[in-house]
């Protein structure tokens, strides 16, 4: 493949919104737009396996926010940057002086003033997350109405409460990989499924991302999990038009073995239930750190009586010629390995090892991809002016 | 403007010794000197905002050192060295062997292999601050001259004991504008003013920084506090000079309605008392930690006396025509925002919302020019040779 | 000297398999591959010194791992990577999700995706160092063979339990450049020395790095420390046959003033005996903390014996004509300055400072080198094209 082929099909999609766009979740995007940012992040990979440099920006900042930790998000991010020539600026915010009573308003604007991109990860709180990214955003976007910013910085999600984009798009990217192409993923069925996890609290906004993107695409996606450990209504609803529109289907399910029954994908997962996430974030707003104390311990328990959700060597032989994909956004909790009893089973764990991490290596591609489309406002010929000009990434001799 | 008329400025001033310095106060800067960095963060920006590369520096380091919390001087000391092209490391004391009971000589030695500026913030200790800046860049001028470092770094006042020459430049950068012009700044009033805070300890280098500057413009300066909120006497005398010198005034009051009485300009800001502070250092020398609670009981109980010394609204209104520019070196203690009652109203603070974050905008370019000067011998030239080159900051088609 | 000098003796020497490969300990290497490496460095700092860019790399990560303190190591490290033209990017296992209980091999791969170099310190614990950097370059290894990472990111060891390469060849590039050249070090007396120090554990990497080093050159290198104190075995057998090879010495002693009589190079220094080490990595192995406080009395014990093992005055007066060549890997417990009674005087210390900071000055260059010559199968090839292109590090008129 060159990179002509790339830019054909850029050429041929309605991305005209796409710039300067910011990218909160995957269903504000039409389905152009989000095969554009499968095609630039293919595009910009193909550049750099064959040492093509892709620094769009002689200088410039990405600002970097993480409000929880993180590796691979962190070092995609900074690998994405990197990539197009943005040098990575964190926001410690234990360093800085928001503890000071300084508003999101004000930090916005005190941090981008050089920042091209801003990249945040605030995935604790339901109902906080997206909320934090919108408010800061908008007041970045304020600041450069009124002549305070240069440029408008763009937002790409790193994770919030209520979604997971680059996760998901690249999770589905090394879908599209595996199954030779995007047009091959209709009446797929994927199973997006709870498992038993020693800890509490995991995050959503993976199988909501999941649920919200994989129906986009003409599969049959079943979110299976036990009574009580249900994700946020609104998703689900975007589940289930996604699923209409698209010619496939989404259903739920209290039974891991029948989501895995038959499937080519499996997606087993640990995450709280929405209602108690919910419930927490209530609670740490009324400042109740015992409240919380004993919502742990109950969601905790309640996690232990379900620890036969766990993908095993015998579900795993229950999917579709018993050799479903198994995707996980990682890092997973394997039996026997990173805790007593965990989501998965070493032996699958170990079978899949090497798509999974090749699945997790998309996401910096993922990312520099969404900014890319953000910064050009004809992205196809500015890739085709990268791979003209030839600059080696590595001097040649 | 275009470039041209910055070179052709630049080219009548006298700048032929800040080749080579460091930048600790503006009172060791001629006149000439000042306008020079003025005009070099303008031009500056002027070719940023006309998408225009200004790396001179092909690679090398920017060292940080931040003794306290930082946001925006961190990240406008980052913009400032990414916009020349040097790559920012920060010296995390607490990451580092520095509490083996290394000597200052040594670890500026070790950190300067390949620094071409050295920014410090040392704030906290009277006495203290200048003096850890002055050995720092001592022992890696003494380095240079001894064969050990390949270049001597240039030495950026991040914040010290004593001024604050980063954020006050930034501030008069932001009033030249403001009001159309460094000629246009002769007999207007500003009124430097002491105000309320529930916090404690806020270092005295904006007060200073302020006074020694603002004199130097033949503006009518009134510094305001309590009694008992003395600055340094050595920073009074240097304002008393200035003011003689370019045919300004500087007085001092103890009435906030006195000092905001017709005023151009109004800061009002807290800082704590100068006597306290010394009193601080030495209980720390002594480690007499009781000692220093002791005393920011007795701080808080004094600021609480002067809790009247708040920027309101009826304030505002004695300013000339009501509507002094309004500066604050952020953050802001706001009543009924970040605190109970605080330096300002809440509503004087949104009304000059857009032009206080612009005059923090002017930061990382203060900072860019002042390593600019120190590192060019006709900057003139090079901002010439940037503007012929015209290489774009962010890629165009 | 001219860039020519070095690439041809570069073109002398039998470095074919020194590309792609790792950098752990010096006895890996052969005689022709450290000369390259002193070479390279030599060239390097040559066309620095002389404005010429060094950045072979147009974007890239190198990635550092400090699993113990640091600031030389981590800033050499920075300046090295940036002036190749590669960017830092830290994990800091703290912020990181590898508490999780995240593999290894999984996290060397997540960090890997766009990473060049790979640099980790990791020298607490005997037995665990080495494995560590081993087993995290052989999981970026097998990853770039599935196809997961785009290159295989090359090894820097920056401190193991076993050697300390980067510093160890700094060391003796200074040497070389003291002497006048590699040729004039045979039959030079080297004394690698215990000294007292009361802080406890440090890592045995420095003198076992020099034994196994220096022998490789015809010196005669004595190991001199108080009973109890041994190396590990291995490393001493290593030094045995190096010295043979090259026609040197390698013997042990019990006498400070033993080993300094008449040696032309000294380089006292305080380390933990081998067994205790190997005792503490078991306690901790088994977390008995309270075993491990007593080690750490006991050993303090132990050193308090030996106060008299420090590089008085005196003892440099009986080395060479008085004057053998002093050095250190810095921090030094210097007596009466950052302890109380430590490894050197402060007189001795100060007299040689400059040659001090000099020899640690040669770090960034030789982890430069190191990567240069794993990244480039014709590095005289590209040092030449280096110096043709001519392009500038900082701009000029």
């Amino acid at each position: 493949m060159n990179i002509q082929e790339y830019t054909d099909r850029l050429e041929k999609l309605d991305i005209s919104k796409m710039f300067g766009e910011d990218f909160f979740w995957t269903w504000d995007k039409t389905d152009d737009e989000l095969e554009a940012v499968f095609t630039v992040a293919d595009a910009l990979r193909h550049l750099r396996e064959n040492n093509i440099s892709t620094k769009v920006f002689d200088s410039g900042l990405g600002i970097s926010i993480f409000r929880d930790n993180s590796t691979r998000t962190r070092f995609s991010f900074a690998s994405a940057c990197n990539l197009l020539g943005l040098e990575v600026q964190d926001l410690d915010e234990k360093k800085s002086q928001i503890a000071h009573g300084e508003t999101v308003r004000e930090t916005a604007n005190m941090v981008s003033f050089m920042a091209d991109v801003i990249g945040i990860r605030d995935d604790m709180y339901i109902g906080k997350g997206h909320t934090y990214q919108k408010e800061f955003i908008n007041a970045a976007a304020e600041g450069h109405k009124s002549g305070i910013l240069e440029q408008r910085p763009t937002l790409v999600n790193l994770q919030c409460d209520v979604d997971h984009p680059t996760q998901c798009m690249a999770d589905l990217l090394h879908v599209i990989h595996e199954f030779g192409g995007v047009e091959n993923l209709k009446g797929k069925k994927v199973a997006m499924s709870w498992a038993y996890s020693p800890s509490y609290g995991k995050p959503l906004s993976v199988p909501q991302g999941v649920i919200g993107l994989f129906t986009r695409f003409g599969m049959d996606v079943v979110l299976a999990h036990p009574e009580g450990y249900e994700v946020m209504p609104e998703v689900e609803e975007i589940a289930k038009k996604n699923a209409e529109a698209s010619g496939g289907s989404f259903t739920r399910t209290n039974s891991m073995e029948e989501a895995f029954k038959d499937a080519d994908i499996v997606y087993p997962k640990s995450w709280a239930p929405f209602a108690a996430m919910e419930k927490r974030t209530n609670l740490y707003g009324d400042g109740d750190f015992d409240g919380i104390d004993k919502l742990e311990q109950e969601l905790l328990a309640q996690n232990a009586e379900h620890k036969d959700w766990t993908c095993t060597e015998e579900l795993m032989k229950t999917t579709k010629d018993g050799k479903a994909l198994y995707l996980h956004c990682l890092p997973a909790d394997i039996s026997g390995v990173s805790c007593k009893e965990g989501e998965v089973d070493a032996s699958v764990f170990d079978h899949y090892r090497v798509p999974l991490y090749k699945e997790a290596s998309f996401k910096p591609y993922i990312i520099a991809a969404m900014i890319f489309l953000s910064k050009f406002k004809d992205p196809a010929g500015m890739l085709k002016k990268l791979a003209d000009q030839g600059k080696k990434r590595i001097t040649e001799l």
